[in-house]
């Protein structure tokens, strides 16, 4: 016999729809995966497409939700805003937003922005995965890997700083778009983290990142030169961005020494053997229990304080 | 009155097609420009395309045609290959191929091959306008900027080495593919190498070339929160790659302090301006003028040694 639900956690990005029923525990009881993210929603509707994902997990009338990523970005179910950091990450919660047409209360928590010319960012996902990080008082370097890598500076709960670099879709770009395709294949794998070709390429842009943009020709000419095998060719493209990648964070951050890496899978492998590679000890946190948790703890902050009090 | 023909001069890159009919003191009599580029001349064929261009301008049967660029890659009319470097200036227009299935005499120059697993890398067309900068004895370093921009040494007539930076075709990718177009407009321009945000996008590659990929994202959370116009972004986005670019050929080439800039028209002025704010000095060699003075003196040594003798 499972718990009730308490509470429905959706975790809305721009291609990607995940929705939790948890109990009072936190500990699910139910569990749906969708393709349809942000960018194909608008059709049917945000609410609609929750009210589907929830009835077929059976989950009762009137069971709260909360939200966190691009459903609450411009284009979105309804714009959530951003907190500003520095940002206390106790505080995500009562900034959120309540999102319009729905048949039962549901909040949308609000991305971080980082303001100002020096060097200006956002976040909207992320910083609930932080949230869910459950980071210890203290001084915290955070790595969230992906299409979109960030970079987390937390002190005793509060966001200082963070930055945002391009890696996955860099890759994607260059596999798929640019001259270097012709050396990647089809359907390009970057392989294990142990491959020769991505270690080397990985040690290559620690030592010299500011020849990035040069390193990645080097990869065009290897295909015409020596036949570099495909799979090589996408191994090196990895390692050189994603070498680029901690060396620019690393320099953003001399003192960090240890990294949270925030990731699940083989994102997680690949990073950890990375950040490893680079001479940082690696904390590592599953990112699909973090968005859960920190969902969670939102949640029951917002709905649930009555019943827990 | 001009005076007659002794050559056609082609420059056939992927894109364009460029031919010259110039005398026997290398003035240009007649000239067409094409968008007939390597790419698209497989319909049609190159002899033909050749010979349509050659009829307009009246050039006499048998008039030998000296070829450099694309139409020597391996999907182009010939495959012309390459001169491994260490590479003596003088000694590439002997390595030339003739093309089949011409009506007249036609050579096409080999490209510059740098093999090894260092830094492998190619060149098919800068080459020949190298050889038109026609650079003194002594040791050189040359910057021939655009999609795929090359750095080259020289030293008494002799490429040592040479590295690629995809400065252009990264430009191009991330305006119109990435999510950065969001920020960029429909039609970037990177404006003037005076506009305050390419100096600073400049200024802050240069220090810091680490962090290209994370001060790429900046540039569309800048158009998120604070509406950077798309001029700015787009400028941004050029002072960041071309710094980028120039602190990786700096890095190295640690002996770099003159370069000798191979370019024409904006180009030119923006990389003289880059070049200059990263404490180089310049001296700049129209692009246009150097590759016709190159094939000029490839053709001078392959067709009219005897005439010249």
């Amino acid at each position: 016999m499972t718990s009730p639900a308490v509470l429905a956690a959706v975790d809305w990005g721009t291609s990607n729809l995940r929705v939790w029923l948890l109990d009072e525990a936190g500990d699910v009881v139910g569990e749906r995966k969708s393709g349809e993210g942000m960018s194909s929603a608008g059709g049917k509707g945000f609410a609609a497409i929750l009210e589907e994902h929830l009835a077929a997990l059976g989950a009762p009338e009137g069971l709260p939700a909360i939200v966190c990523g691009m459903a609450g970005a411009r284009q979105g179910w309804v714009e959530a805003g951003y907190l500003d950091v520095p940002a206390r990450i106790a505080d995500f919660a009562q900034a959120a937003t309540t999102a319009p047409g729905a048949r039962r209360p549901v909040r949308i928590l609000p991305g971080l922005a980082q303001r100002g010319a020096e060097h200006p960012d956002v976040m909207r996902g992320e910083e609930t995965q932080l949230a869910g990080a459950e980071l210890a008082e203290g001084a915290h370097f955070v790595c969230m890997p992906g299409t979109h890598s960030k970079w987390v500076a937390v002190e005793d709960g509060v966001v200082t700083g963070f930055r945002t670099a391009m890696t996955g879709e860099l890759f994607h770009l260059l596999a798929s778009h640019s001259i270097l395709r012709h050396s990647l294949g089809e359907t390009p794998d970057a392989g294990t983290p142990k491959a020769p070709a991505f270690q080397k390429a990985l040690r290559d842009a620690l030592a010299n990142p500011e020849r990035l943009t040069s390193a990645l020709f080097a990869i065009r000419a290897g295909g015409l030169l020596d036949n570099v095998p495909s799979e090589d060719a996408a191994a090196t493209l990895s390692g050189l961005l994603i070498g680029a990648e901690i060396a620019g964070a690393k320099s953003a951050a001399p003192a960090m020494h240890v990294v949270t890496l925030v990731a699940s899978g083989g994102m997680a492998k690949r990073y950890a053997a990375a950040l490893g590679t680079a001479g940082l000890l690696v904390n590592l946190v599953d990112a699909d229990d973090a968005v859960r948790k920190g969902l969670f703890e939102a949640g029951r902050r917002l709905f649930l304080s009555g019943a827990s009090a």
